[in-house]
């Protein structure tokens, strides 16, 4: 199955992306991995070299795609 | 079937978001409708009143979700 992350920081702009985008995402086809990164902050790098700027972002097979506006990733890093 | 509008201008991000997110949403229960707003520009005050700022963006159940950006919906309107 193809592989999506969704990357989150639990902000109200996140779950409502989760709730919708992610949520159908997974419903499509690909096996979607919610990742916190507030909470896995060991992860921040990762999504930063796929190209995540802020959040809510979910990659797709390498590719990122930021949905509306939570936080950047600076914000994230605090 | 829940409905989701996926708006856009033929931009390379909106075929990106396209070919990616808006087709895996149109496989996890969504009946997707592909809006080209340069070509249907008598649905832009549609996309405008559901909230769409720029495209590509997908309205899923009447909630905007921006999916990076291609183009703001003035450049849509030139």
């Amino acid at each position: 199955m193809k592989k999506a992350v969704f990357y989150h920081a639990g902000c109200p702009v996140c779950i409502e992306a989760e709730q919708s985008v992610a949520r159908a995402i997974g419903g499509g086809g690909y096996e979607v991995e919610y990742v916190h990164l507030g909470e896995s902050r060991d992860r921040i790098a990762e999504a930063e070299s796929a190209g995540v700027q802020s959040v809510p972002a979910i990659v797709m097979e390498g590719q990122p795609f930021h949905i509306n506006f939570g936080a950047s990733m600076s914000d994230v890093k605090g």
